[in-house]
């Protein structure tokens, strides 16, 4: 039987989705945490498999995991019992079966991230780890147009940190900034992304809306795949994935 | 020279604002932080007054807290400065000059509190530390009416755990439950309240929301002063001051 959880969680205390084999400073993947409670509820080892592997202090709103499971266990109890095994930052929405050959990465259509920036002078210390504090003033309009530049199907090898992968072509459906008071939202959405791509695309946007960098550094980009022309990799604990389509 | 302070807090990881000789369950008070900092940042002992007393895991938008001091370091900057010494959970959002007759409690017109209930199936793992997880239906209609039996000048004994204050007679300006779907905010201002005096009332609230007590027990308690015809004190942890006027 397969099982698929949809799993939302605070990533500030973890090292970021993926399984590791030991802890790095101290701390944990989520996955780690999950399947071994997976292992505790069903008594046999679980491996579980994430749509999307989120990076260290980065969250999830609707993480989508599956595994293989033989058991009796009624499947949408999964979520109220795991529950009880995990720590509270991290919490099991729902659990239901699907067809044995569903898979969360292959099978995705369209992952949405959104990332937080707070531009007033301080920032509220209940938002600290979800919310980056840029104390520059960025220019949404400008930034906008750029995102414009994002849309579609591009090569996106400079905008991410890894060239190992077969193909670095992906397709962006939604690419924006909103503003409410001091608080900015960016929000992606698309068919995938490259290894700290969503990071890199916002960092660059930022200093497109600072003026540190011109609109037209998208298209350089996108052309050249040049690495070097996009921004240093922002901060990871502002980043939540919001959202993945099947 | 007196000082006034507006502080943000998550108060999460700490024992509430009142000074404390000894930490108590690891945690420190938010005051003994401050009154630390401020002292490291004067080279000279600094004695904090803060306007609200919060309780252990209550957190604040907008504490106001004053000290004396002899100095000639510009106060605006006092802001930016303590904000190097302190932790990321505590954030002073602003530092100016006040009369020297100035007093945070005395001279205090209002304060506002609000209280936030998640009512939905699951709670996301980031709101854990601000929002109490409410798994039956309130009734926020039924609970409204409750609010305005609270709304002016009356003895709030029955409200409170102590009973070693000069007079429980308080004004409450302001009472009142919201819904944003499925979050509930609760939101009470009043001239000052007792202590445990808005958990009390909103655990009191909430059980005549699930019809657990009747809207009468508002008046019995306001009446008789019977502490043991309220609820039993709500959670800190979704409790946060957001206002103090003068």
């Amino acid at each position: 039987m397969k099982v698929c959880l949809i799993i939302s969680y605070d990533g500030t205390n973890y090292n970021g989705w993926q399984k590791q084999n030991i802890s790095q400073n101290g701390k944990m993947a989520i996955q780690n945490v999950v399947d071994d409670a997976l292992t505790l509820v069903y008594k046999s080892k679980i491996e579980t498999i994430g749509a999307s592997r989120t990076d260290a202090g980065v969250h999830a709103l609707n993480q989508v995991v599956i595994y293989d499971v033989n058991s009796t266990l009624p499947v949408e109890k999964i979520a109220i019992i795991l529950n009880q095994k995990l720590p509270k930052d991290i919490r099991i929405m729902k659990s239901f079966q699907v067809d044995n050959d569903f898979h969360p990465r292959y099978m995705c259509k369209n992952k949405t991230y959104e990332y937080n920036i707070y531009c007033g002078e301080t920032l509220n210390p209940l938002y600290r780890n979800f919310v980056l504090h840029k104390k520059e003033t960025l220019n949404i309009d400008v930034m906008n147009e750029a995102c414009k530049l994002l849309i579609g199907e591009h090569d996106f090898k400079g905008f991410s940190n890894v060239s190992d992968v077969k193909s670095t072509v992906r397709e962006i459906y939604l690419c924006e900034f909103s503003q409410n008071k001091d608080f900015i939202t960016f929000k992606i959405c698309g068919s995938g992304f490259l290894y700290n791509m969503v990071r890199i695309i916002v960092a660059t946007l930022m200093d497109i809306g600072t003026g540190r960098k011109d609109v037209s550094v998208i298209k350089e980009i996108l052309t050249t795949g040049n690495r070097n022309l996009a921004s240093a990799t922002a901060k990871g604990h502002p980043l939540n994935l919001v959202d993945v389509k099947y």
